[in-house]
């Protein structure tokens, strides 16, 4: 099985109240230098069978009509290998 | 000034109900063959400076401390090179 993640973020024309909350929260708690913030979703598909280019495609799709609000929203669909041990 | 990503995603062993809900309506909406699915956050920070080891490390930090709760949520950072036109 492979997986399949969907980044869906804010256009960058589209004001953003989360990521503006964590980027004047960031200071507070010390950490300085972080000039923006935008805080999106993600997706992580497990597809059954190979992830050819149909498979691709239909993604897409479930992202454009199903995952992303594409008003408002931006989306990428990349293929990530088996994410080895996350910290 | 260059983009460092923060993903956070749910530990797998704990339950996703936002992720269930969507994998549940796919074959409503005609999408086959996705069999599981997990939904967490994306945050994108524009870092002001150079990424060098201290700034991915303060980043990391921030991350386990702020924008992750470790206690049900894994965290991974990386530095994403400026999007290209995102579809």
């Amino acid at each position: 099985m492979a997986r399949v993640v969907v980044d869906v973020m804010l256009k960058p024309e589209i004001l953003d109240p989360q990521g503006q909350a964590v980027q004047r929260a960031l200071p507070r708690l010390g950490f300085e230098g972080i000039a923006d913030v935008r805080q999106g979703k993600r997706f992580e598909l497990e597809v059954e069978g190979p992830v050819d280019d149909a498979a691709l495609s239909r993604i897409h799709e479930m992202a454009e009509t199903f995952l992303a609000n594409t008003v408002i929203e931006d989306f990428t669909v990349h293929v990530d290998e088996p994410a080895e041990a996350r910290s």
